[in-house]
């Protein structure tokens, strides 16, 4: 397609998704349900095909030189299949968060004011090589009443057509507009940039993937953007800490996955407990392959570590590295999480019932934690049955975004005849 | 000042803003509430000092050659001052959003999630020339814990000068830094150009004037933007409408206010209804001064009146003018509305349960009435106490924004040394 085709066949995509959306929004959540439990078993159905276009993509791939990690993002195994398949019919067991009517109060005036929670209309998902966003986005935004158009990477494009194929055959069993769930069917980066500035159609994006995307689709797109940045992560841990407790923490907060937005990046410690915790998590962490980097204060109770540089407070590792800095206290701690921090996930270890609730209230991050791993800051762990992301914004979701997340409320009123005086 | 030099001053201001933030987000509600009050006190105590500036900025208003209208707007009459005392001395009594915890619940993990409310950070206003704005914008920032940043007209600097004296007056009493309100101390328009890109300083936009202001910002600001474009307003009279119900709701929607957003613009009328409501109505818009524009059937029915185009459909007259539309019943209604309307606030007349749910359900409106004036659209009519407009957007606010709509939710969790397993 060329430039001008590509414009006509978004705003196609554009004007068929707002159709779809108005449709979708006073949907029985019967339908909805139905949809998902379908596409389910399609997907498990046509596993066989799934893999032999994912093949397509793969060899592809291969050709182009893809390194072996993202090769090994688009890979759609078995058991990635069947994890798609097991999460939309977790989605389809979720509440329908559509329609909800909340805070009905009747008013001086004497009439009854409320809340009624409505979808977004039409959200645009850009995402990178895992094909599997392609099923959670879909039906997340099915579920909570929006149409979504998708854009995978492109290297994802087969598999991509093909788990939408699945998705359609679950909305047409159901009745449901097909064109609820469109993935776009072109390489072409134009068509991102004309995603981005469809205002007319596209209520809003949410890109999922590396700092270039996010900061692409922040600078290029006309939409609101419900997005995640980074996560620079800290464990603090107080003198009042439970040193038990503050060693299964951290190490937790570290090892337990490293590739992840909610690991522990940083370690900050005070100072007078830093001598008895810093050597046992040392050792836990050489055990597990961690790399440490401290300050210069840290360096005269773990000798043999690398220094840490402003670089490294910046510093989302993603990787078996841990920044450590020995802080006077929470005061400190805080401050440095204000400076370095990513608003992200933040964790205090404390018996100190006082610098608890300091800390909760203080630190001005999206999830904030006394005495838990920062690997709990999760839309399952937080039981919102599933999510479309994390969001490091303040405006409309912070945090975890599930179905709520994809909804806003309406006000409605009821009266009798009412009229202002 | 050069544009450099504004540049430097719009950096500073932003730094102190965010400083600024940071203190307020966790300060007492007992020290938020006695600036308001002591803030209250300066505006009254002052009143002769606030004329005198006011009078300057009507003077050069003259000179410049502002139209009568806008003057009016301008002027801080004796009434105008003692309101904004009382709206800050209302902001005061009104509960304190921030640090409010809901949704406390232990998950299968054991940990205990919930989220707290939290204040924005920075906030930027830029409004026109109705200088009460400045402490009714203020007085809503300052007690949600945010920072703000005011652009007002520049035909009303020495006003604004002199009204945020009386509120850093308050703040100073309090103890709260005076940085919390800050009003830009220039008329050059690049300053707002500065102010809609420092995405380092500003967490959220709120522009209060015309469409084209609003526009300006959409298209400038890199800075997310909680906004109100415009109300085209419609009230639809169904066919079961209760008729005496209906012409008292249509009569004040209309004329209780022209100038203002939730007016009706448009009515709907059920054709089967049409002969019995509308001579009725036509005689109370004649006697209250109200043009009517029809369409073609509404015209076999009052003959004298103008024929409406769909230039008509489009219009917010602000003003005692009104289209009214024959239609054959609920489902053209709504798709009247979701065609010409601006998802504001609309109403139904009607005793029909079905359709009274139906129209709840379908129209996408920030407020959807039944049986009530369109002008109940407000924030203290909601019981917000306060509002510092109304969102026609749908991320974040929909609908009249009060406090609530100025802070945000963050996770917080608690837990007894828990790690992930």
């Amino acid at each position: 397609m060329n430039t001008q085709s590509i414009e006509q066949y978004m705003d196609q995509l554009g004007r068929l998704a707002r159709a779809a959306s108005r449709q979708a929004a006073t949907v029985d959540s019967g339908a909805k349900n139905k949809a998902l439990l379908t596409a389910a078993t399609a997907i498990e159905d046509q596993a066989a095909r799934l893999v032999i276009e994912n093949n397509r993509d793969l060899e592809s791939g291969r050709e182009h030189g893809l390194d072996a990690a993202l090769l090994d993002r688009l890979e759609l195994t078995v058991a990635r299949i069947a994890g798609m398949a097991e999460g939309l019919r977790q989605v389809a067991a979720l509440a329908d968060p559509v329609g909800e009517i909340t805070d009905m109060r009747y008013m001086p005036s004497g009439i009854q004011v409320g809340r009624m929670r409505v979808p977004l209309g039409v959200i645009g998902i850009i995402y990178e090589s895992r094909p599997n966003v392609t099923a959670d986005a879909a039906s997340l935004c099915l579920k909570s009443g929006n149409a979504c158009i998708l854009r995978g990477g492109s290297e994802a494009l087969h598999s991509n057509l093909a788990l939408a194929d699945c998705l359609r055959q679950g909305l047409e069993a159901a009745g449901l507009p097909e064109t609820l769930v469109q993935v776009i069917n072109t390489r072409d980066r134009t068509a991102v940039g004309k995603l981005l500035t469809m205002d007319q159609y596209v209520d809003v994006i949410i890109p999922r993937g590396g700092k270039g995307l996010i900061e692409r689709v922040m600078k290029e797109s006309s939409i609101p953007v419900i997005k995640h940045l980074h996560g620079v992560c800290h464990v603090y841990i107080d003198d009042q800490a439970d040193i038990d407790k503050a060693v299964e923490i951290a190490y937790n907060s570290k090892t337990h996955r490293y590739g992840v937005c909610n690991a522990m990046e940083t370690l900050l410690v005070a100072d007078s407990v830093a001598g008895s915790v810093l050597p046992r998590l040392a050792q836990r962490y050489a055990d597990a392959g961690v790399e440490l980097r401290g300050c210069d204060k840290t360096r005269t109770i773990l000798a043999d570590i690398k220094a840490a540089t402003d670089e490294d407070w910046e510093s989302e590792y993603l990787a078996p590295i841990l920044a450590i800095r020995i802080v006077d206290g929470i005061d400190q701690a805080i401050q440095h999480i204000d400076q370095y921090g990513s608003q992200h996930t933040d964790a205090i270890v404390t018996e100190d019932y006082s610098k608890s609730r300091k800390f909760l209230r203080q630190v001005d991050s999206s999830s904030v934690l006394v005495n838990a791993s920062t690997r709990f800051s999760d839309g399952f762990e937080y039981g919102l049955g599933a999510e479309i992301g994390i969001s490091t914004d303040k405006l409309h979701v912070r945090g975890p975004v599930g179905l709520e997340g994809l909804t806003s409320q309406k006000y409605i009123v009821l009266g009798d005849g009412h009229i202002r005086q």
